[in-house]
Formats: structure tokens, C-alpha cells, sequence
């Protein structure tokens, strides 16, 4: 559909497109226009037809935007046919809670296998799947084969594990490990989560309430 | 320092400068151009320039900006004077993963309670905390004010509580709820984190490698 380059901002703005358009739709709206979607994004109705226009424009203008037809596009181009094939690195507290995440949202991913280190863990089942030990990563993969490592590691652990991780043929990687796996390989797409960039923002809004 | 109201999108960008310019240092590196910058940000040397603007410009442009001052300036503008006293609700896998975090990493966040409403977790201690009973947390903000609420629970829990929030005299929100409470009330500064929406994003980059 798109035929030139979708540029990174465009292509993290979809994901919010997506959640309002589906909040909108549970509201039982059924057209919204340019602006009122830039109100919600904090953004201009022109920046929202440019972005929509990377697609081939979701629909007419002046008339708004379908809501069902926005929703069912915008989930074509965000979930894949089929679920992104996973594992998960580092069964710690925030491993647990992206597991179970997983399990009630519907992320599109098919997670197949946990993996730590700490051999208090191995063993052990959380949901339907086994924590099994990280040394048989490659092992694993080399017959089941990952879309995407989700890793959920330290920094230092993720660094050592790196080769690995490659080795793993996956295609991506959802970061939350805070180590830069892009200074190591490019072929792995990387998304790396900074939850500290959330509070800082919000830090910096609560000592400037004036520009709110 | 900035005469005008500076965006949100400015604003979330900050973060990701400052954590830049922090790796910037620890790898010895001492000037950094407006290329350079824009490079790491996916973005242009007009744009890194303009948000800077928006601060008084952090030094002369041609020389490069000092990494050293560039890290102070940005930190000042991100973690105020004092840390912001939060209490947390919600100590779940995501609650426990993000006090633990707090406690790890310099976030300028003083954890002052945590809360909960599961009487398997009351009395229990996590870190130097006792988990209490969700029922006292307007009494607890009474006596010990706080700036923010930490919001770990699943949306409907986050929209019983709502009431509760607003009158503890918080004045921000770090809300992992999925909850939008801009619906309830305007008097909260509300930064709302979709972990959803970058797994949507990495979804979409490997359905399109293309555009790599």
C-alpha cells in the first residue's frame, strides 16, 4: 500500500491511532474527522492526513473517517496474519508480568518458551510453559523457529547473551533490557522500551505545571 | 528559562536526549553536533536545534554542544530539586517489577507506601516497605503528602479508585492502568505508558523490513 519509506515517528504514532480508534468505536462513535483526532494525538489534522496519507489515506475527506474502517486498516498494518512467534529471556518480576500480559492482551504474539539463568527458576511453570535453562537457547530455536526475543534481562546479562540472540535467527528483538543491541548487529529490528523516559517526562510536566 | 509553552512531544523527547548524552559521556566523548544528535534521534540537525531553543540553545552552535553541559542542563530540567514522593498501588508482577526498579535505578522517585487490596499481600514487606491495606491510602496521604501515585492495577480496579486518587492531592500520575483518567478529572498531570503500543510498533517493522 505505502509506497515510499514510512518514516520511525509515523510508524509509532499507528499504535495510538489504533488504541483511540478502538476506544472510539466502544463509545459507539462511527466518523471522526482529522481534528478531533489531532486533539487526542496533540497534533495538527494536517500532520494526521499526512501520516493517514502514508497508508493511501484511510477514506475521504470532509466527510470524516470511518471509525470500523479506520480500526480494521490500522489493525491490518499493525498485527501480522499470523502471531509474531516468540520467546521471552529473563523470568524476573517484569519477565512475570509480560508473560501474563501476554496471556490477557491480545499482543499478537504466540509466546513458545521462558528462559533464565538462575537454576532456582528452571524448572518451574508459569502459565502452560516450563522456564527452561539459557544455555539450551540455541538449541531451541534451531528446531522451533522465533520471530522475536523479548528480553527482559539486566543490562550485563543481555550483553553476554547477545551472540545468542543472534544466533537465535530471530528477526526482532523487544527490549527491555536497556542494553543497545543495534552497537552489536544490524540485523536484529530493535524496539527498545525505556520505561524511565515515562517519568521523566512526567517529572519534568510536574515542575512546569504553567505549560500544561 | 523557556518564555514559551513547550510541547508534549518536546518534552518526550528530554528523556531520550539525556539518556543519549549520558552514554555520550560514558563513552568519554566530549562534543556532540546537532547531526550527530539528530542521527541517534532519527530526526534532523533543525529539529535537535529547535527543541533546544525552547531551553535557551545549551551552548553555541558550530563548536558542537559540551556532552557535559548538555547532561547537566537536560538533568536539571528532568529530576527536580527534590524526589518526587510517590506511593504505588497495585503490587502485582508489574508493581514489584517497578519498585524494585526504582530502588536500582536514579528514576527521582522517593517510594514512600505501597498498596494494595489483596489480603494475601497486606503486611508483607517488599524492599524496606509494608504493603498496606488500599482502604487506608487517603489516611496515609493525609499525614504524608505525596506528588504522585504510581498506578499498577488493571483498569477497572484504576477506575474504582479514581475518586480515592484525585483526593489523596497528588499532583501526578504514572499510570500503567490503562485507565485514562483525564476523563475523570483535569487536575492530575497524567503520563499514561502503553507497553502495548511498541510491541504494535515492532509488529509493524517486521511485517515491513522494507522500510528499514
Amino acid at each position: 500500500m505505502a509506497s515510499n519509506k514510512v518514516s520511525l515517528p509515523v510508524i509509532n504514532r499507528l499504535p495510538r491511532y489504533y488504541r483511540y480508534v478502538c476506544e472510539l468505536e466502544e463509545q459507539g462513535v462511527r466518523k471522526v474527522s482529522s481534528s478531533q483526532l489531532a486533539d487526542i494525538m496533540g497534533s495538527t489534522p494536517s500532520q494526521v492526513r499526512q501520516d493517514f496519507n502514508c497508508f493511501g489515506g484511510f477514506g475521504q475527506q470532509g466527510v470524516g473517517y470511518s471509525v470500523s474502517l479506520l480500526k480494521e486498516e490500522l489493525g491490518k498494518l499493525l498485527f501480522t496474519p499470523e502471531k509474531l512467534r516468540a520467546v521471552l529471556i529473563g523470568v524476573g518480576n517484569l519477565g512475570v508480568a509480560l508473560t501474563n500480559f501476554i496471556y490477557y492482551e491480545n499482543l499478537g504474539v504466540d509466546l513458545l518458551a521462558l528462559f533464565d539463568k538462575d537454576t532456582a527458576l528452571i524448572g518451574k511453570h508459569l502459565r502452560d510453559l516450563e522456564i527452561m535453562d539459557i544455555r539450551t537457547l540455541n538449541e531451541f530455536c534451531d528446531t522451533n523457529p522465533i520471530d522475536i526475543v523479548i528480553m527482559c534481562t539486566p543490562k550485563e546479562a543481555a550483553e553476554d547473551l547477545a551472540e545468542n540472540i543472534i544466533r537465535t535467527g530471530a528477526k526482532g528483538i523487544w527490549n527491555f533490557s536497556h542494553f543497545d543491541f543495534s552497537l552489536y548487529t544490524d540485523k536484529l529490528i530493535c524496539e527498545n522500551v525505556h520505561i524511565k523516559d515515562s517519568i521523566l517526562s512526567l517529572s519534568y510536566r510536574l515542575a512546569h505545571p504553567e505549560e500544561e
